[in-house]
Formats: structure tokens, C-alpha cells, sequence
């Protein structure tokens, strides 16, 4: 079993690292980050370079499809390079996933069309206007689609599809190796929870850049 | 203030992410991967790369350390040129962090003697031949340094400290950005929770890896 985890300049780390950390340890599996080019690509705020070890061009056909998202997606909708490789992925894959603004990409590919999906909650609204039904809920399962909610909900996706793919003990040994038994030492992780005049700062800004 | 994060061969990817994604959100924050040499350094795993972008030599007063765990660990426990190191920078921090086994390697350069501290759950015995106190909390805070349990606690860690750095609004902030309200889908993340089995299948073996 293949998954290619798709990277772009200005990608969010953790969108990216969440699902591989868990997805990477499926039996059998081999985990590859791909992007136009191979080498280090950047993300959001420039700190931080992944290696991209294979082009797109390279991994054609893998079984699952990891799209993370960040303020880098929004020069990714027209790129028709990523978005031709994605629905030729998708016409071959078992799962084709998404985390945080990443679904955006999917759903540009035409990939989300008539089905429910998720997003960060500062992008939810946009996939109406791809004809995807934008849901709450934290992770979306939708046939072989799997979108999640913002940044660290690539956690939850990652075991979910650990679960789905290798059984649900594999998945519980997975989250006890890795130590999953959060205790966020606040409660403003999302927009029904947060402080109100917080929700509104980030709605009345235009990318989701906090630095 | 600057961050950085240790990185060495073999380290857990979610480890160095975790904290990176939320800390390095702390305004005018300079946020930089070290290593002995720069250049892409492998996970325990080895299909993903981080990019060092400084050698350890190049950062030596950083304000904030961050040492990463992994299966890698147990190699740099020897390591005198990286124990020289975060001795020296340990002398000029705010603060010495630590992630999962990374508390081990803190511990071997004589930093966590008398303190109380913590790790992954199945290092956490072996802080003790250190001198230090090792506790079950999730986070643990003596003075200025602050260690955290296995792989996903990092996020846990980052937020608490870009609180104590930045306040609670900021990290409320950060982690409304980052959509951190975790909804795992099984309760299995600490030995605690996990199914006795597991966690005595985990013990029985010499390292944490699961592939």
C-alpha cells in the first residue's frame, strides 16, 4: 500500500505530519511526500522545510492521496499540473483525503462535487461553491473521501483511516505509541468554543496567517 | 526570542511538528531546525525529511530548546558534541524543552538531576538513573524546563508554553487557528486507557517502533 502525502510552497507542517505519523505505521505501508519538484519544500511560515523525495509525475497511481492544506493552497487552485495529477490519483485510489483548507484542492480537481466535506472552519463555506456539501464535523467520511477540519485534526483522520485500513486494534496500538491522549490545557479549539471576539479577529482577516 | 529545535537521525516527526506549529506562532518568534550538520536529517521511519537549516554550532544561546524523541534517541546518549551543546545553550535559555525520549537526552547531559520531568511512557522509568523524578503528568514544569510525554504531546506542551510566553489569548488564538479540539476515535493514548495487552506487548519489546 502507497500513500503520497502532496506538498506546495507554503503548505502547514502539522496538516502534513499529523496523518503521517500515524498513517506511515499501517502494516506494510509506504509512506512518500510528493510535489512538483523533488527536494525541501517550505511551509507557511518559511521555518520549516519536508523533503519531497519523488515528483507527482513519479508516484501516478497511489493507493491513498494526502492533500494538506495552508495559505499556499490558494496558489494551488489554478495549477493545473497538481490538480490534472490529482483526479488521475483519484481515478486509481482506495481513499483520497484531505486536511484543513487541502479539500479545497480536492474539491477544485471536481473531486468533491454533490458530496459532504470538511475544511478549516475559515474555509467551510468556500467548497458550496464547488458544489460539496460542507459539513461540522471534525473528520467526514464520504465513500472513499475523507476530509478533515483545520490543522491537528489530521490526528483524528490518521487513526480513523488506520482503523478503517489495518483494523481497530492496529489503530489503538497506534494511538497509545504515539501517546494520543490529549489534554489541551485550553478549550478554544474551535469556533463554537473560542472566545467570540477571537472568532471574529481571524473571520475579518483575510488568510489565516497568525505570526 | 528565538526557538530551536534539535533534530537527529531517526528522531519521531510529530515530536519536533508538534511544538513547532504551535510555538512558532508566538509573535516575533524565530523559529530555526538544528542539527550537527545542515541539510535534510531522516525520521525514524526514514520516508520523511526535516531540513536543519543551522548547525547546532551556528544557534549556541538560543532563548527556547526544544529536544525531540525517537527511536533515535538512544544513539545521541553518547553524543558529546550534542550534550556540550544543550548544556551551553541550556545555560543561556528561558527555556529547556523536551518531547518524548528527548527528556533522556536532556537527562544524559546531566540537565534534569533532581527535577521532575517526563517521557514517553515506556522511557519514563529509565529518567530515574539520571537523578531526575519522573512523574505520569502529560506536561511537566520544574523552573524553566519543561518536558512532555510521547510523540502528540508537543501540541499539548506548545500551548502551554506560548501561553506562559505570549498569554492565554494568544495560545486560546493559536489554537483556535489550528483547530485544536481533539476528538480521537478510540480511547487507547496512554497505558492507562489502552487495552492491557497492548501496552504489555509494547513493553516486551526493546523499542517503540510499530511498522
Amino acid at each position: 500500500m502507497r500513500t503520497a502525502i502532496v506538498l506546495f510552497d507554503r503548505f502547514t507542517a502539522l496538516d502534513a505530519v499529523g496523518p503521517y505519523e500515524t498513517m506511515s505505521r499501517i502494516p506494510g505501508a509506504e509512506t512518500v511526500f510528493v510535489a512538483e519538484r523533488t527536494g525541501p519544500v517550505r511551509n507557511d511560515t518559511g521555518s520549516l522545510a519536508l523533503t519531497a523525495d519523488r515528483t507527482l509525475a513519479d508516484v501516478p497511481d497511489p493507493d491513498v492521496v494526502v492533500v494538506p492544506g495552508g495559505p499556499g493552497q490558494d496558489a494551488q487552485m489554478g495549477n493545473e499540473t497538481l490538480l490534472d495529477w490529482l483526479r488521475a490519483a483519484d481515478a486509481a485510489s482506495t481513499w483520497t483525503t484531505s486536511l484543513c483548507s487541502g479539500s479545497l484542492l480536492l474539491a477544485a480537481a471536481g473531486l468533491l462535487s454533490g458530496r459532504r466535506a470538511t475544511s478549516h472552519w475559515l474555509a467551510l463555506d468556500l467548497l458550496k461553491g464547488y458544489g460539496a456539501e460542507p459539513t461540522g464535523e471534525r473528520v467526514v467520511t464520504d465513500g472513499k473521501y475523507v476530509t478533515a477540519a483545520g490543522v491537528s485534526s489530521g490526528i483524528d483522520m490518521g487513526l480513523t483511516l488506520v482503523g478503517r485500513i489495518a483494523g481497530d486494534e492496529h489503530a489503538q496500538a497506534v494511538q497509545l505509541l504515539t501517546e494520543y491522549d490529549p489534554q489541551p490545557p485550553y478549550d478554544a479549539g474551535s469556533p463554537d468554543k473560542a472566545p467570540a471576539y477571537l472568532v471574529e479577529e481571524f473571520r475579518t482577516r483575510n488568510r489565516f496567517i497568525l505570526n
